[in-house]
Parts: C-alpha cells; structure tokens; sequence
C-alpha cells in the first residue's frame, strides 16, 4: 500500500500503539493522532506514567503479581487470610477478583495454563511454585479460579493431582462461570457468588 | 466499587490509557498489564516513542497537517500539484486519503466541523486559514473532502460561499461516499473513485 503517510516518528508510535490488545491497525492511528492533539493532557502525562512503571513495577515472586514490592502488597498483608490461596490463570483474574471484593485471601498467578497443542507444560505455568508454597505448610484451602475452558480445566486436574491427598481442601469455583467463560469479562456479582458457593474438587 | 486493585503507578497507568480512543477501562487494564508484561518489547519502546513525538511533532502551521517539520513535507513537497488543496476535517482523514494514493496535491485540516449545536463556529475551525490561502494566489481547484454528514455538507456549504465566485473551482468528493459514513472507516478503492469522480460544487 501506498507512500509513508506521517513522518517516522509517527509511524512508530502508531505501529507501537497497534501491538497494544484491542487496538488495531486503524484504531492505532486514531490513538497515535489523539495522543499527538492533547499532547500537554494525554501524550507527555502517559509517556511519564509508562516510564515510572517500567522502572517500579516487578513481579512477586511469590504469588506472580504485579506490584512496586516484592514480595506483593497482597502477601504481606496480615489482614488477608494467609491460610487460603486463590489460583488464577492470570493478574488481570486477580484483579476482577478484587474488584469482585469475592475473597479476602492470597493469589497464585500460574501465568497461563497447560496447553500440550501449544506446547505449554507444567514448567511453563507457575505450578511448581504453588507446589512449594502448599509443601511449606500453613495453607488449609486452595481454591482454583481458572477459566472455565478446556484448558483451564486440564489445568485444574493436573494442579490437584500435584497438591491433592494430604490435608489441604482443594476446591473450584462454584458454576455460575458461564461454559467457556474467561473471568475477566464477568459481572462482580457472579464472580463473587462462584466465589461463595465453590464446590469441592 | 472496593478496594484498590493495583498500586498507584499501575492505577494511574490505566486511569491514562483508557482516555485512548477505543480503550475502555476493561481494555485499558489488559493494555497495562500487556505493556508490564513486555516491559523490554513495547512499555519502554513506547515510552521512547512517545517522548520523541511529544518533542518534534508540531502542527503545519499552512495546512493543519501533524508532521516533525513546519511547514509539513507533503507543503513542500516539489512534486505534489500545488494548485490543488484537498480540504478534509481530520489528520486521519488526510492519512486515509494518502494511504488511497487518491491524489496528489496539498491539504487543508480544518480539525472539525461547523456545528452550531455543539457552539463551532467558522473560528473555531480552520476556515480562515484556507481563505487565506486561496486569497494568497495560485489555486485552481479547491477539493471539499469532508464527510457526507449534515455537519459536514453545512461546513462545505459556507466554505463554498466563503471561497466561491472567483477562478478557482470548487468541487466535492463523488458520491460513493456512503451518506452518513466517515472517509476514514472507507476502503481505498471507494475513496480514489471518489476522487476521480469528483463533481462541480
Ligand atoms: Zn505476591
Ligand atoms: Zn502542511
């Protein structure tokens, strides 16, 4: 297609802009021309806020969230039940969850899940973190809040027989996750009552 | 709704990002955790780019057009036909036209429309700039490119009566343009027909 319409600059940012999810080709260059017209409000403010992330922000290596510390704030919070953890696929499932206000406990990010077509296995997803965690002691309960699809499911079984047959209550969440549902797009209102009436495993 | 999900820094991150056209706040966060997650790939690259665009893109001060150089290449351009502006809303309107290879000819951005019930008027859009310019000699053709909306066909309207009645023709892009529809959501086939069929104002 056709000559360079914008200098390189531009260029760059629209095709930086464009690997952004949810922005595509065209809606890349509709951010690249909004971001350039309030540049004062929007372009230096974000340029700014994407600099202090990518210099604060780190991964816990405990629970794999995002967060300024490490451990997260959510581990070292005492006010949280520390004898509970919540497994989810990925930080933006911890987040719905919070929003949720479903559970008062800790995480497990696994970072995604077991897909042998994809070649992801079980060293590719945080699960032997998890293994480690529940070995050290002190957790009663593991509640996996995966997706309700295939893999998240194979995921769940393969978690259960890794940790399950001591003292440790594995459960998952309750139905009510729609069949084939990712967590991130449910209303609080069903993620907490999943959270409320989960089921053993 | 709840508590705080992520720390000030992701917050804010996400708070900016959804101000991006088609990023709403569920987008916005997948955006955020996507850049945290390919820190080295894209969170800095962007940042960068976005930095150099903040320092050297301005804003043609003849047509309207963003580039890093005042007046933009496409005003100094030699080889385009000087005699020729194409007078369109937006940049990305001007980029959709470029990208058609439509024409090759210099531009005039108006950056919007006139719409009295929204309070634009003739000031607040570009309109004196290109009177100017007519004004200033050496145009044949003056090509009204603007959507086939009420408020457009309004603004092509007065542009008409504020350019009209001397040597340069005044002409609109063919229909072919769908009625209602904006020329940046149009392939470049539908938009170079619609060039070469322009029809006399
Ligand atoms: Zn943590
Ligand atoms: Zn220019």
């Amino acid at each position: 297609m056709s000559r360079s319409v914008a200098g390189p600059e531009i260029e760059r940012l629209i095709q930086l802009l464009a690997k952004l999810p949810g922005l595509g080709p065209r809606s890349a260059r509709r951010a690249a021309l909004h971001l350039i017209n309030k540049k004062d409000e929007l372009l230096v403010p974000l340029a700014k806020a994407m600099d202090l992330a990518g210099e604060k922000i780190v991964i816990c290596s405990t629970c794999g969230n995002v967060d300024t510390s490490d451990p997260c704030l959510i581990c070292t919070d005492p006010r949280r039940d520390g004898t509970t953890i919540v497994v989810v696929e990925e930080v933006a499932d911890l987040w719905a969850l919070e929003r949720a206000t479903a559970i008062n406990a800790r995480y497990h990010v696994l970072g995604g899940v077991l897909s042998p077509l994809d070649g992801i296995g079980p060293d590719d997803i945080g699960i032997a973190g998890l293994v480690r965690r529940v070995a050290e002691g002190g957790i009663s309960e593991v509640i996996i809040a995966v997706n309700a699809t295939v893999e998240g499911q194979t995921t769940a079984h393969y978690i259960t027989d890794q940790i399950g047959g001591g003292e440790v209550r594995i459960s998952r969440l309750a139905h009510g996750v729609p069949v084939g549902g990712e967590l991130d797009y449910l209303d609080e209102g069903t993620l907490a009552a999943a959270i409320r009436s989960r089921t053993p495993f």
